[in-house]
């Protein structure tokens, strides 16, 4: 089997796996950490070193951390939760088509709530236009929501120059950003960062599904959602569970200390592709900077769909587009905000990349587009 | 080491660690279910079987499952989108005042955007008065919210007796049932049970801690939350997680599987321990025809605290109030609520039992209460 649709999700580290049995094994660690006594204690002095651990490697305080159920709650809830309760300084939302849908849902339900949302056009290479991002801020503008990476084509935002525009236009507009792709592949110092809010996903990163992280910066108030207990410092409600917590953990600190030889390998096995695909008359469809990680290409003459299945037969599993989409709507809107031919989105297919793939898989991959099209040749 | 406060959270079963364990190993269920290949098919269709056992064992239809990553997330999400949705038919909420802070909390925020909350009064059996409830329906009601066992005193909800009033007044008043602590305990067949709206939580049935679901009522409109890539029928989204849901189905078969043999031995705990703190001047708070699974005990002469840190000395774990209260109130709402003494309820223990409990255990209690007992009347 060759698993090339790591943007999707990625398989349990053994590692977090140990930890996991370790976790939900212990004869200590499955206490309410809201109880009084000393098991209760242990496990809410547990949970806060998931928390530091996470923060440690992210670059921020422990208590700019929330664990949440997932990279969808974190974004619902720091969109919605910023603009729920500083909607007074305006009522303006700025974005780019190209979002994940956690993002342009919830943001189309805030527009049916008063709220105006500005797409601002991406070019080619999937980046928001400069210029025109500054064009839409305006007094009105509260919240800036971007992709740290885009999942589709692995697309780096410049977000650099974006908190830096934004700094020197108005400090007060806040800016979340997904880092769902980008934890554990680009450097990612929060505090340094300049954003506001940001989200992340333990299955992206070798975790299991089921736990995210929300970061929100000391000093900027969100509304929260989940209430009740009052858990986390009343950010998020419910029990605490250790073992998503610590499982996040140990998966970041993981994939940051694999981060150096992963993206080398991952270069190389891209790279390589790049250059086979390229002589075959595929279409590169991610741009020249983007992330190793996420290879997207565009078969001439082959539907996504078809190639899909043409390299199941082969074991060898990729995407058409985001796993988010793909069951309701067949065409990446990505691909086609970034001004792509409707042709090429449509013949799409998304290579994406782990720590655990190596070259011999990537020129096994080349072996089996060769042979498809060669079967699809003689079949016309 | 003796474990009564299973109410607060459960240790997670051997069989559900094994579960966890297969599913987090396998190379085949880690991919996700929004994949359009094989491997996500695979996946897709095995969450799907996890509802349908889920669903098997609750008395309802499939699609009527959803699940979530906590109780909490599942009454807010109950409560909120429910009256979010359906607002413009009433504004009035009816409760009680000795709910799960999950429910109490959000109708405080639903106060504060227009909803008028009736708290029904409950009597010293902490069962809602019927003539009060009767008397509190009107025209302008869409929703009442209760809870079918009390998480601190193990009282059981005359559902059907409300189901009957509703349904005599008015059937299209809603009714949100919390169900945490009495799924697996009582019957609960959700289809002729009459309630719209139901929330269960896997960490109080041996399953793991962040997993639960929101059981939603064919043809009840719920807006939801967690937006995105429209997982589970666009209620829920978030990338499914395999191993949370089979943990959760897992474990609510193997509770019900044990629930008549459960029952009894825990009755057999519970109705010892009553005569015996009764013979020690204790007093039983919990009511006669409460749930076997709770028991709330005023200690005379020890303040709650005190006597929980008296019980740990010798490992054994009991708790003041609800978990989900205890870092920041002192006093149980919920005994206040019922009308209780406030020395009565600042002196209350609750011992919360699982099917692991033994007799054994129980007389271990005792004989240490009678060790406290008499080292405090040295003291004194």
């Amino acid at each position: 089997m060759i698993y090339f649709d790591n943007s999707a999700t990625t398989k349990t580290s053994d590692l977090v796996l140990q930890t996991v049995v370790s976790d939900l094994s212990s004869d200590s660690l499955f206490a309410n950490p809201g109880a009084l006594h000393k098991l209760g204690d242990s496990c809410l002095k547990a949970y806060e070193q998931y928390a530091t651990r996470t923060a440690n490697c992210l670059g921020c305080r422990d208590d700019e951390i929330i664990f949440t159920s997932c990279g969808t709650e974190s974004a619902i809830t720091a969109i919605n939760g910023y603009v729920n309760r500083n909607f007074r300084r305006g009522k303006t939302i700025i974005t780019t088509e190209t979002e994940h849908k956690a993002t342009l849902e919830v943001l189309k339900q805030l527009e049916t709530k008063g709220f105006r949302i500005k797409y601002v056009k991406v070019d080619l290479s999937g980046k928001p236009i400069i210029d025109e991002l500054e064009k839409a801020m305006d007094g009105d503008t509260i919240l800036m929501c971007f992709t740290h990476v885009n999942n589709e084509t692995g697309a780096i935002l410049p977000i650099k120059d974006i908190v830096a525009l934004r700094n020197s236009y108005n400090k007060k507009i806040a800016i979340y950003l997904d880092c769902v792709q980008s934890v554990g592949k680009l450097d990612i110092n929060l505090t340094t960062l300049g954003v506001e809010m940001a989200s992340f996903s333990g299955h992206k990163i070798h975790a299991v599904k089921g736990v995210g992280v929300l970061y929100i910066k000391t000093g900027i108030i969100v509304e929260p959602f989940i209430l009740g207990g009052g858990q986390q410092g009343g950010m998020r409600s419910g029990t605490e569970s250790l073992f998503l917590a610590n499982a996040f953990a140990t998966a970041l600190e993981e994939t940051i200390s694999h981060k150096v030889e992963s993206a080398s390998n991952v270069s190389e096995i891209n790279e390589y592709l790049r250059k086979e695909l390229l002589a075959r008359k595929a279409l590169i469809v991610s741009p020249e900077d983007a992330s190793p990680y996420v290879l997207n290409v565009s078969f001439d003459g082959f539907e996504s769909e078809t190639m899909l299945h043409c390299l199941e037969k082969y074991e060898i599993y990729v995407s058409t587009i985001s796993a988010c989409s793909a069951r309701t709507k067949r065409i990446s809107y990505v691909l086609l905000a970034m001004g792509l031919d409707r042709k090429i989105a449509s013949n799409s297919v998304r290579l994406s990349f782990s720590r655990y793939n190596t070259m011999d898989e990537a020129k096994e991959f080349i072996s089996k587009v060769d042979e498809i099209y060669s079967l699809y040749s003689l079949k016309r």
